[in-house]
C-alpha cells in the first residue's frame, strides 16, 4: 500500500560519550523513510536547503524512497541541530537549533501522493500536521508523532490534530503531560478519548506499550550491549511500525502488535551507529533474525 | 521444598499522594514470607520488639509461615521506618529510620531450618547475609537482595556475599553502581562474574529482566491504573519468585522465567493497597488469572 511520510530534514551534529559525528544526515522524515523502506516504498515530503548532501538524496532513492515531495530551497540552508548525550542517554543537551528553511516549511502534498493510504506525520508543528491531513483524500491510517515542545507551546492546535489521527506515538512523560494525569494507564485512557484510537507509548530503553480498545501489548527494548547514538530511535520505530502496516495492509490488533515489534526492531538497529549509518545498510535477514529474537525475549511456557 | 526467609521486620509509616498509613506492618522478611506463602510454606528468621503486633504474627502463622525463627526482644522496640512517596513513585523521601532492636540483629538459624533447600536473603547488611549462609548445610539455591546503601557503604563485604549466592536481585541503577559500567547489559555480564550465575534486574514500573548464561528474559510490570503504595514491591517479587521455585523444585531457565512472572504477579498485587493489606488476602484464583494476563501482555503471533 502507498505510504506518505512528512517531517523534518536536518543536518545534525551529535556528541555522545563514544564519539562525535559532525554535519550528518538527520531529521524525522529521513529516519522514518529509511526505516519504512524495508517494508514499503515511502513517499517523502520535506524541505531542505541546497546544502543537503546529494549523496543522501541518492541513497534514499536507491532505498526506493519517492523524493518527488522533497522541496529544495535554492540558496537556502537546511535545518541544523546539535545535541550532546550523556552516559545516561535519557539526558540530552541541545547545543543549537537553526531552523533555516524549515522555519517557513509549508508541506505541499504532490497530487500523486494525495491518495496515499498510510500517512506518517513526523514530529513537526501540529498546525503543519493538520495542513497535511487536509490535503489528503482519505487515508486509511494516520500515525502521528509529537513532543513536549508542542504540548507545552501549541496545545489547542495539537488537540485539533489529535482528533484527526488514528495512532499517536508519544513517550510516557508526554502522555502524562498531555493529560495532566500521573498514572500512565489512566492517562492513556484519557488520551485515547482525545482522538487517536490507538496509542503507542515509547519508553526508550524500557520498550513500548501498544494500547487499543481491546489490547494492551508491551514489548521491551532489545537488550544492546552498545548503544552508540539514540538520535532517530523514535522515528525509526515509527518507520518500522507504519512500514509493516503499509506492507501488510492489515490494521487488526494482532498485526499492530507485530508492527510494534518491527518498529522496536528497526529502532534497535538505529542506535547501534551514528546517524543513519546502520539504518541504511540493513538486510532483511538481519531484520527477521532480530524480530524473532524479540519473541524469544518475552515468551515463556505455562 | 523447604524455604528459609531472612530479613527485616518493621513498623512503617507511609505517606503517598493517595493517603497515609501509620504504624503498619513492614520489613523485607514479612513481605517475602507472605508473598512466598502462596507457593511454599516459608520459615522466617528475623527480630522484632514486643511492640510488634500479635495480630500480624497470628496472620503469618495462618498463612503457614513457620515463626520459630522469630526473635522477640522483651522490652525492645521494633525497627521503624517512615517514608513519603511523590506522584512519581520513583522518588521517595525517608522521613525517619529507627533501627531499634534491628541494630543488634544477629540471625540465628534454628536447627530445624539449617537444611532448608531454598534460601531468600532479604535486603540486610551483607555481613549478616553471609552469616546466615555460614549456618546453612547445603542450600540448593540462594536468592539475595541488596541496595545502594550496602553497595556504597559495605562493598567489600557485599562482594564476599555475592560469591556465595546463586541469584542476585538488584535494580538497574544498583547493577550499574556495583559494576561502574553504564550499559546495563555489559554491567550484568560483569556482575554475573562476581558470583551470582543468575541476575534479576528489577525496573519497577518498567518490569524485570532475568539473565542467566543462556537466557535473557524480559517481563513488563503489570499495567495498573492505581498504584497505591510501592513499599514492599521488590520483596513481594522476591517472595513470589523463590516461592514458585521452592514449590516446583525446578531451577531450569524455563522455570526461572515462570518464577519471574510469578514474582511480578505478586508484586503487582502488593502495590494495590497499603502495607501488606493486599498481600494478605490474595486467592490462588486471582494469582493464576493475573499470571495468565501477563502472558497475554507480551505474546504475539509471528
Amino acid at each position: 500500500m502507498s505510504l506518505l511520510v512528512v517531517g523534518s530534514i536536518g543536518i545534525d551534529t551529535i556528541e555522545t560519550p563514544f564519539g562525535k559525528a559532525e554535519n550528518v544526515v538527520g531529521g524525522s522524515s529521513i529516519y522514518i523513510s529509511l526505516a519504512s523502506s524495508y517494508f514499503a516504498p515511502p513517499r517523502l515530503v520535506g524541505v531542505a536547503g541546497d546544502d543537503f548532501p546529494k549523496s543522501a538524496i541518492e541513497l534514499l532513492k536507491r532505498k526506493s524512497v519517492d523524493m518527488e515531495g522533497l522541496e529544495i530551497i535554492k540558496g537556502g540552508k537546511t535545518f541544523r541541530w546539535g545535541g550532546k548525550y550523556h552516559l545516561d542517554f535519557n539526558v540530552r543537551d541541545t547545543l543549537y537549533t537553526e531552523l533555516n528553511v524549515f522555519q517557513s516549511f509549508n508541506p505541499k502534498i504532490p497530487a500523486a501522493y494525495k491518495e496515499s493510504e498510510y500517512v506518517c506525520l513526523g514530529n513537526i508543528d501540529p498546525v503543519l500536521q493538520l495542513r497535511v491531513l487536509e490535503q489528503m483524500t482519505k487515508p486509511k491510517l494516520v500515525v502521528c508523532d509529537t513532543m513536549n515542545f508542542w504540548i507545552e507551546g501549541k496545545l489547542s492546535e495539537l488537540k485539533k490534530t489529535l482528533e484527526r489521527i488514528d495512532v499517536l506515538l508519544a513517550n510516557d512523560s508526554e502522555v502524562k503531560l498531555l493529560t495532566k494525569e500521573s498514572n500512565l494507564f489512566l492517562a492513556a485512557k484519557i488520551l485515547r478519548k482525545m482522538g487517536p484510537k490507538i496509542l503507542i507509548i515509547k519508553k526508550g530503553e524500557h520498550g513500548a506499550i501498544l494500547l487499543t480498545e481491546k489490547t494492551t501489548f508491551i514489548t521491551p527494548a532489545f537488550p544492546l550491549e552498545s548503544v552508540f547514538d539514540p538520535t532517530g530511535a523514535g522515528d525509526s520505530f515509527a518507520g518500522g511500525f507504519i512500514g509493516w502496516l503499509a506492507k501488510t495492509d492489515d490494521i487488526s490488533d494482532e498485526n499492530l502488535k507485530r508492527a510494534v515489534v518491527y518498529g522496536s526492531t528497526i529502532a534497535s538497529f538505529c542506535v547501534e551507529k551514528f546517524s543513519i549509518d546502520k539504518l541504511k545498510e540493513l538486510t532483511h535477514f538481519e531484520i527477521e533474525t532480530r524480530y524473532r529474537a524479540f519473541r524469544a525475549l518475552t515468551q515463556f511456557q505455562e
